[in-house]
């Protein structure tokens, strides 16, 4: 097929398992720590708060292939594959000899990738007895799909939403109400956690850590009730694999490898979904892929960030963890990508970050805007902001390879849709948004004192 | 593939020819006449307003297939076909033994199968020289697609939207600014037939006809202008039967073919675009397919409208169509499905609901989105107000096949998603909508004096 744009995989073809790239690694990430005693955790002391299997998961440096369950493969084939396309449009409004490929994760129910992890975890859940399950949400994409991967599995999900997002895209509220969600801005008054934040910061919009801990606090209390997390972990972005294993296959049908891959990063899930799996020719075939992880540059951890034990959540209730972080009291600008806003790395990218494997770009917020309307008016694909850095990114290599005459292919995540987003645009649109930085003396300040990794 | 759920085409079979049931149909639809003259339009006059080749396709009773224009093609293969998906899940839910697939056109670009015409239009347009394109919408989904389609073959785009559905749902009229195109709520001051329509009544809410009215108006006023339309005419439906011929051959690597087809009523373009390619073999095979076009009962039009030559727009700018209308001055409940207030059927299924080839059943508002959240529930997509009606209407026929025994295969299309439409399903839940009906009186002082068809 001459020019063929876009790449599906027969429903056969559809990977049946999801790849761990901790047992590939040279250097092994460390292992989270108890805070209380600095021991390692075991897979018993996780699966307080998480489903077993996702714990026994989260700390397997041994086997490289992880059988997805049947249950999840037959939600998996309602959906995916999802379609590999060729950005035409994108590289001609560019001028770029570039190819641009991107994996539209946009097509999912719900609109992102999180469902790719949603649906297994609360499989686990329900297989392990669990009635309840909780979870905390930023832009809301990971809390739409956990509440509709409840529903599927016959679980009550409670969602914590960071406040500040649940004011700038209602909707999302709105669609997790719609599953049969409970739905909680946070910090709230509900927990403990909420409290204390309050108490200290009346006004504090919230941000991935408060959410984290009120959910994990929920969790704690509540009978039956296991926490759910939408990134950072490493069993979270062993569920995303399925997203890089189906490129592979669908970059041999279109008869590339890439170059260059790209995606937006948050905690790193979807960005590890689709990477990894590439990497794991960088490690063990000789390929030689650049892999590069697109922050915002109000929350630049990758690029600033210092290497530390830190907690995952603002009130310290998570195991410590291995990270590039920012500090877990870091409170990041208000910018619209809020599944964006998080302090730190997971322990996976964190250890590749420091071995060299892949590195980090920081994209401002209206440079972000920017790339995607350009990316809508070409592919007519509304992205997500958070997909916007990722497509920012993008452009950067490939205007590059204009300048450098280089024909790379660039592969990237368009990791959700920004239909529930458009109050950003229209402000964008408006000329009323801005970009943010940090100072080295916020950087310093915010994580002085945190355990030495 | 064992409980195969979803059938996509490969690139080289996606059909590259509309099919035009104006040439089957044994009763060819009564005439477009000019209201001056009542002499039928030719194409010629026609293309005042709208794109010549549009003009022509809109008469043509002869040619059964009509190539799709290689730029369109190529085009289309960027996101078609869409999956056929067998909905195993709403099935379960039902407890039924009929067999249930739908059409996904929401994961078009801009979430509606509204592109598949809006493509070709802009098209036509630009290859006969037009500069700019205006046009109306209801819920957005026509202006989005029209906005976006405008931008890639490089036209001006001014889109007049319901000034109700412009309120209830905001972020559609975002979505068209970020593709650059000028958003006028409707009824405005912009225009002479808006100035009319606000100096009887400056609250009017706003309908589909009014904003036809006002498009018109400013196509025929403005050089270089050409007027495109989302529904109703023959060539939109022309353009929308590729949904049809990819079902069809979706179907069949389903191994089976619908006992009944069914879709949502606006206009009349997404049932036609689904049920025509079906129904030629209802009318040259000798099958049997029964045709349920599902419209609200707050607009009833095909089950409680008359046969008569009315105008398409509120003003009285369009020519005079023979169709089931409730009257052109009929101004439809404010209800959530805004693509579905209007008042009147295209000329082609108004024909085909004379020769009893088909059916409308009514649908009240809340029975819609009761449908609406169940799907969204079972099936992962929450579906557009307009879709919920072909929803609800398949799960009547589903519980018919339960009660009766007897295993039916439906076919529905699920014309758009709804997470543009949020606000709607808000209200729904917190129990703030309610069932509109009129009296026969009011259709009957809504359509007296028209002309005979």
């Amino acid at each position: 097929m001459k020019n063929q744009k876009k790449f599906i995989l027969e429903e056969s073809r559809i990977p049946t398992h999801w790849y761990n790239i901790q047992a590939d690694m040279k250097n092994k990430p460390l292992p989270p720590l108890n805070p209380e005693t600095k021991q390692p955790m075991t897979a018993e002391e996780l699966s307080r708060v998480f489903a077993a299997e996702c714990s026994r998961q989260e700390l397997d440096t041994q086997n490289r292939w992880i059988d997805i369950p049947e249950e999840v493969m037959e939600k998996y084939r309602y959906y995916r594959s999802t379609p590999l396309v060729r950005a035409y449009a994108l590289e001609k409004a560019l001028d770029t000899p570039a190819h641009i490929y991107f994996k539209n994760e946009s097509v999912n129910p719900l609109g992102s990738h999180k469902i790719n992890s949603a649906l297994p975890q609360c499989y686990y859940c329900k297989q392990e007895g669990t009635t309840n399950v909780t979870t905390e949400t930023g832009a809301g994409q990971w809390g739409a799909a956990l509440s509709y991967a409840a529903k599927v599995f016959g679980l009550e999900a409670a969602v914590y939403q960071v406040k500040i997002t649940m004011q700038q895209k209602p909707y999302r509220s709105s669609i997790m109400r719609t599953f049969g969600a409970a739905v909680t801005g946070s910090p709230s008054m509900s927990t403990r956690a909420g409290k204390n934040i309050l108490t200290l910061d009346p006004t504090h919009p919230g941000s991935l850590g408060t959410a984290i801990s009120e959910a994990v606090e929920l969790a704690t209390i509540t009978p039956g009730c296991k926490y759910a997390l939408g990134s950072v972990l490493s069993h979270v972005t062993l569920h995303q694999t399925i997203i890089g294993l189906e490129a592979e296959k669908q970059m041999e049908m279109a008869g590339e490898y890439p170059d260059i891959v790209i995606a937006c990063f948050g905690g790193g899930s979807n960005f590890g979904g689709i990477a990894f799996p590439f990497m794991r020719h960088n490690i063990n075939d000789g390929r030689n892929t650049e892999f590069i992880a697109a922050e915002p540059a109000s929350c630049p951890k990758l690029t600033r960030g210092v290497f530390r034990y830190d907690f995952g959540d603002e009130a310290g209730y998570t195991p410590l963890l291995p990270m590039f972080t920012l500090g877990h009291g870091f409170k990041p600008a208000n910018i619209h990508a809020g599944g964006l806003r998080y302090h730190g790395a997971g322990t996976i990218v964190s250890q590749l970050i420091k071995d060299k494997m892949m590195h980090g770009t920081d994209i401002p917020q209206l440079e972000s805007f920017d790339a995607g309307i350009l990316f809508a008016r070409t592919e007519g694909i509304i992205p997500a902001p958070e997909s916007c850095h990722a497509i920012a990114a993008t452009i950067r290599e490939a205007k590059k390879c204009r300048e450098e005459g280089k024909r790379k292919t660039i592969l990237f995540n368009l990791s959700g849709h920004g239909l529930i987003d458009m109050p950003s645009y229209d402000r964008y649109i408006d000329g009323d948004l801005q970009n943010y930085t940090i100072s080295d003396e916020e950087i310093i300040r915010n994580t002085e004192g945190l355990y030495k990794a």
